[in-house]
């Protein structure tokens, strides 16, 4: 595998950003009738930052299927918020109890764990609010939301949350470690890039190759995640870092040490490259991305 | 207004309840890849009984609008999906710190609170799943997730809560109550008259009609829940009673005294009656509902 540029990436990333943090912060103001305190909550967390990966997934892969960008944004808003959502509740004290996330102190740290609780309710009722109402395609709003719902519920990101909190009575096991980062973490990846193929209105077989590359891709980014844990900074990543060992977490660095671990992930990164390369030069972007997920120091 | 039989009512909502909690099973089955725990404890919420009175006001409001009641099935499931997540998140510690739930441990008592916290969100999320996959028109689809997501959502049930949170901290108040009411109770009760309408096809001024009758409907039943705290006996509630009082709550005991909250709460429903009377004869299992939630005893 060629390791590209990052400085690309990273500036298409923060290209991305830019215009989702705008369209974001258009829709919070379409939220008329809200209770200020629980809007300046939603805001807190939405507008914390992030490389808004998921968002960007979106978007090029709506680009890579032909699709125009402004039908796709819906989506990569919608996605945004199911994340935020995951965040604020697995940062809860009942959770994984995180004082610190992005740099800024956890939801529950700045409004309290009732506000909390509700902002998270409020960002998830709102992905599927955005997904019925901004949508102009009556039939792909319907494909969309069916995708995200399947991705977020008990057999997605929350039942993997579910998972990863048993999975710490759990012997360490790479099997297990395996099956929890693909609904807790890999499943909404994987959602994000097929929700950009199907308001670009892909054919089968692309978004099969799409949903592919956002599996492999989820896998490799939460691989490195777990590297990071152990191996990262505090100050780089914005949280608090060797977290996961003391919790008990089912991690690779726990199930089968540091070294294998990062050869997961770069296999991970390089079958995410292999699933997406026969759509052609365009797919350069994507592969780059493979690339550096599991090279990001954040 | 006319008190008529509430054995009546009794039956027709028994007769529902069967029927909606035979089709909430079988939707459960279909959530396959769920972590047993999760499913166990979504279950448990989801089939602790309680009237089912939003599903039978969609199937109830489908039917007076010449609906076939299958059409309006998942609807109803959604909309109880919702209820109960609301329910589970409104027990934890952190918001009203309930123990018992209809005649039961909360979810948080029974599985923890990171599982209830869980739980609630699967149902949240399963809500809109069911009206994505569930429902063969897209276009309905689509408007009946729309209308479920801003019932449910920060300018609604989820606004509602945190209103309700911080009304605690605030000197009683007639009108604080009712826009509490409003947000927190009646729109989704709303939401579940409208989802039936919209299930049928009904046309806008007969949307207008049920939706109407349906927040006056859910305000009467705030009205008459919030009297049943002060007055009626926790062993028929199943759950801890005059506890709004010591909580700071804002209801309408608090704000006005017993006397006229029971007659806002008779205003109510006799509004809700005259909203819905122009259906002509078919409204009355309606009408009598209204008589009926300001009657009850839990």
């Amino acid at each position: 595998m060629q390791i590209t540029s990052h400085d690309a990436i990273k500036a298409e990333l923060r290209r991305n950003a830019d215009a989702i943090n705008s369209a974001l912060d258009a829709r919070l103001r379409r939220c008329t009738g809200t209770p200020p305190s629980l809007l300046t909550a939603m805001r807190y967390s939405l507008e914390a930052g992030g490389k808004r990966l998921r968002p960007a997934l979106v978007l090029w892969c709506a680009a890579l299927c032909k699709g125009k960008p402004e039908t796709a944004l819906p989506a990569a808003l919608a996605v945004e918020c199911v994340h935020t959502f995951s965040l604020i509740h697995d940062d809860l004290p009942a959770i994984d109890n995180d004082d610190l996330r992005r740099g800024r102190p956890t939801s529950h740290k700045q409004f309290g764990e009732a506000l909390a609780i509700l902002a998270g309710d409020a960002l998830l009722t709102l992905a599927f609010e955005i997904l019925a109402c901004d949508v102009a395609d009556a039939e792909m709003s319907r494909e969309l939301s069916k995708e995200l719902a399947s991705a977020t519920g008990s057999a997605g990101l929350i039942g993997g949350e579910v998972a990863d909190i048993e999975g710490e009575r759990m012997p360490p096991s790479a099997g297990l470690v395996a099956e929890i980062h693909a609904a807790k973490t890999a499943r909404l990846i994987q959602a994000s890039c097929r929700l950009g193929a199907i308001a670009a209105r892909a054919k089968p077989d692309v978004l099969a190759a799409v949903g592919e590359y956002g599996h492999r891709l989820g896998m490799a980014f939460q691989a490195s995640d777990d590297l990071l844990d152990v191996l990262g900074s505090g100050a780089i990543m914005g949280k608090a870092v060797q977290k996961d060992g003391t919790a008990g977490k089912q991690t690779y660095p726990r199930a089968v040490g540091v070294e294998e671990s990062r050869r997961l992930a770069e296999a991970a990164a390089r079958s995410a490259v292999d699933a997406i390369r026969p759509l052609g030069p365009e797919a350069r972007l994507l592969e780059d991305l493979a690339c550096f997920v599991i090279e990001r120091e954040a």
